[in-house]
């Protein structure tokens, strides 16, 4: 297994705090994503959508979203538990993750993507050049604010997001709030449960991944 | 468990295909989304995303997410496999049915959302009203045929979207294309290898659900 990693983009930080929790270390290659790299020949042949994290398999497959590496490395890999021990935990930490992605990670994308110098014709990730959309942005803005009040609401009486236990859903929230602070649109400080669980999870030894 | 579903939304389609796939028959309650039905109390104390479909267990847990609610019902009901029969073959089908939501479904609906009459504060699902954005609509416009670029391409040399079996992805598939026929936005008759796929997948009992 190897995995096509970028020290800075957000997506591929989800896999590397995934594989922090496990104890696994896997032979990583960065894809310089300012350069382009992703829209080489080489890189699409592997991923036709461009992006980052891909994990390219040994039978010569290629894992090409942050989700289902994640379950891969979860099945191959089951000790700690992050993704759920039966059928209806599994489940409820999938919505989690989802929702957590939907409101969190697309409307940050979507408030950065359209606004940031440098971004003009890459609105969204992907293959093809997308102009930014002002009120795109404007949109994103707002979502995000929904995503943080509900995201307080939720840890006012869990200690992670899915209840006792650190999962994939802590991953993927983390790694929003903290891709949150590069587009300006960091949780408001009255909302004193995401610090609380801020405080905690990134304090741990997998967030430096 | 209890369906909460819609007979016209693509979303809970997904799910009844699945469900007809394995030869199952739920308890379904209809939610009347013209009628704002999933903006009431009741419906967010069990959904705060106010979408369909929920499947709501016996335990009182509400599954949210139509992916999540195809794999617990793919857990209780193996047979038919939709999802994948190893850890490997498991990702790959989670990476095209996410690819499919992404090009496929989101692009359709950010076509239909931005500029159908009546949705003029819909543009998204979910509890927030939202104005349309009409450049959005024709972002949705042109990704969807990068959708059906792919797609066509994919379908030339595999039956089925992930391979040889019909899987998970054929449903999202086919609700997409069933979906873009309402956005008038069906894919170009020139590709045929849609088309042949299409003809198959639509004329199995399934596709009725």
């Amino acid at each position: 297994m190897k995995l096509y990693d970028n020290a800075t983009a957000p997506s591929p930080r989800r896999v590397r705090i995934f594989l922090a929790e496990k104890r696994l270390t896997l032979p990583a290659v960065q894809v310089d994503l300012r350069g382009g790299e992703q829209f080489t020949p080489a890189f699409r042949a592997m991923n036709p959508d461009c992006t980052v994290p891909v994990l390219a398999l040994d039978s010569g497959a290629a894992i090409t979203d942050v989700v289902a590496i994640c379950r891969y490395i979860e099945e191959l890999y089951p000790d700690p538990n992050l993704m759920g021990t039966d059928a209806e935990h599994r489940a409820l930490i999938e919505c989690w993750v989802r929702r957590i992605e939907w409101d969190g990670i697309y409307a940050i994308a979507e408030a950065f993507r359209n606004s940031a110098p440098g971004l003009e014709r890459r609105a969204l990730p992907g293959p093809l050049s997308l102009d930014q959309i002002p009120a795109l942005a404007e949109r994103g803005r707002r979502r995000v604010q929904h995503f943080y009040t509900w995201l307080d609401t939720r840890l006012a009486d869990h200690r992670f997001v899915c209840g006792p236990e650190f999962t994939i859903a802590d991953i993927s929230a983390l790694v929003t709030v903290d891709f949150s602070a590069r587009a300006k649109l960091d949780p408001p400080a009255h909302l004193r449960q995401i610090a609380r669980w801020y405080g905690e999870v990134s304090s741990r030894a997998s967030a430096k991944a």
